[in-house]
């Protein structure tokens, strides 16, 4: 039985998602279908590349990765499956697949072309459905990547926010906000230790500052913020059972600074 | 192995649609239930019906749509399992289920009645878990539908807001406000070519006007509102990357004028 | 094929509840994981504990609950397994399973200790991935539960508010808001029933009262506020098809007193 992943902006209001799964599933009955999350801000490629490089590898080896972040749903932008070592990749070609593809390489990229395979009409506005969906069912099922179109060498790229090393302070910033308000930064845990050594530090948001990094949670007094290497292996800025992002009044983007002291 | 769709107005936040699989799956282990979704507005009727209609059609022949916007539960109102071409479906007798049944005409119609197969103690507030579930149950795995009641002949029905011709002008209305903030009328394509033929046209919509139909979203600049065919053949306004609803003020049951010119 | 149920308070706008369950399909590719829920109130235990008591029994036989709530993610809390007649339990012991083990009382706890099942790096923030996954992933495929870890003799309790009987009233406490806005309270229809005999009797809540109770949501006009046994066989305050906690602006822990007249 294989398993489909599938993540999306589409949001659980509406029927889109259970129609998407429907598709898959009227080709191909016996897989079984995981949602990653469906709530990525609309069309918010970069947050749904980051959601995707911290899901796929989890998944069981053979997982299609079904990935519907598209603002360029219509146009001419092209439409991809990626074949890696463990998996396969199918989205539209906009950047969304990049931050997972520097971990694990593509071994074949082919541009899905064969209408053969489509819902008919297809929709100018919901191509998940009458294109992504029909592939997945298919390639799911076993169907050669080969069939679907032609292969080609390139896929477009994007990067997250760069961390900027001054001269005596590593800069980095909020990419991320989670349900629990934990604010995830681009700082990962690498990067962190290589800066401070063994050397005291200082981090500071907005008008905050935190002096040393936490192992969990519940070490934290309820007072005060706290930073963690989190499940991301990134450094996150976060507050003991309460929302961080409504405390320190922090948002996406804003600059997380390290200090040696 | 058998799929059931689950379309409700429980929401996400309790334990409505868990209890509700797990009584499914309690009785048929080997059925995959996939959720069309869950938020329709409370109580709504008329939404959940125009949701089905554009959802139940892409799951695969045999599949048990059970369908719960309920306001009636605990009374008199019939429950009923419909049978037609391609699917069973199981709801109150409300009107839920006459938008798809207009596409798709029932074969046969069994008003539930077999308590054999409920959940006791029934409760009056959460018949889905202890009338609708056990019934989908039995029915996934086979049972025939005459052993859950007795042969109606008629089901109720209701419609949608009525499009109008007045005229040099078009009337509809906005039906559905889908996640993305996207306007969705009642003036299906056929009924809005039908009407411009191939003539100039101005689509109006509060003090907003759109002089095009656009063939994605893209295609617009991020300042207008454009109108396109979308996903469910319908007229639909939106504002490329942005939420039309709150640009446009807008919201259901807001009138959208078509006018020749 | 197994079932897997999953409660939480990680909300679905991240990918928490996706990676889970990747982990567990990727060790137990033939399970089938249903969500209970996941929109508890960040690290409200007990909300957590009230939601799973009125789910684990409508599950199949065999069913694996993993039930996360956790604020003491990363510290020396215990996590268990519980096996009970028909269920195994999953989870942090925090109290969350203390309820549902009131009903059916726990045949074997195991303190999970035997770290060769986990995600290694374990990361001290998202132990559902990386210990809790993993151990129901084979637990589910039929792993004996001695293999986990060692046996210990007790869990942590907790315990709803008191419902107190006074000289001639009876006060109770909204314990849940569900999604339509009814108010559910912690005076189950028994003690209910016992004291108020066949009296008359009245409902207050906050300042508006209730004189009877309903059958059903639709025996009520619109306009005054109800009260009925609900489908967890409480007391429950609610109006028909309208939003009770907005209208009575009533919200959890306000009480709800019943005096003879």
């Amino acid at each position: 039985m294989g398993v489909v992943s599938f993540l999306s902006d589409f949001g659980l209001k509406d029927n889109f998602v259970g129609v998407v799964k429907a598709v898959i599933l009227k080709i191909n009955p016996c897989v079984q279908i995981v949602d990653i999350c469906h709530q990525i801000s609309p069309q918010d490629i970069l947050e749904g590349a980051f959601i995707l490089r911290n899901s796929f590898r989890f998944f069981p080896k053979g997982t299609v990765h079904l990935v519907v972040i598209d603002p360029g749903v219509g146009t001419e932008r092209k439409k991809i499956i990626v074949k890696t070592k463990n998996f396969f990749f199918v989205a539209p070609d906009n950047g969304i697949l990049s931050l997972s593809l520097e971990i694990e390489p593509p071994l074949k990229i082919i541009e899905i072309t064969e209408d053969n395979y489509f819902l008919k009409p297809v929709s100018n506005s919901f191509q998940a459905r009458d294109i992504f969906a029909p592939v997945v069912g298919y390639l799911s099922k076993g169907e050669p990547i080969e069939k679907f179109g032609r292969r080609i060498n390139s896929y477009k790229s994007l990067a997250l926010p760069k961390v900027i090393l001054r001269n005596k302070s590593l800069e980095g910033k909020i990419i991320y906000v989670d349900h629990f308000g934990n604010l995830i930064t681009n700082i990962e845990s690498k990067r962190f230790f290589d800066f401070i050594k063994s050397k005291k530090f200082r981090i500071r948001i907005g008008n905050f500052t935190i002096e040393k990094l936490f192992k969990s949670y519940k070490e934290a007094s309820f007072k005060e913020p706290i930073a963690l290497i989190n499940s991301f292996d990134c450094l996150e800025i976060a507050f003991r059972n309460k929302d961080a992002s409504k405390i320190l009044k922090s948002k996406k983007f804003d600059k997380v600074i390290i200090e040696l002291i």
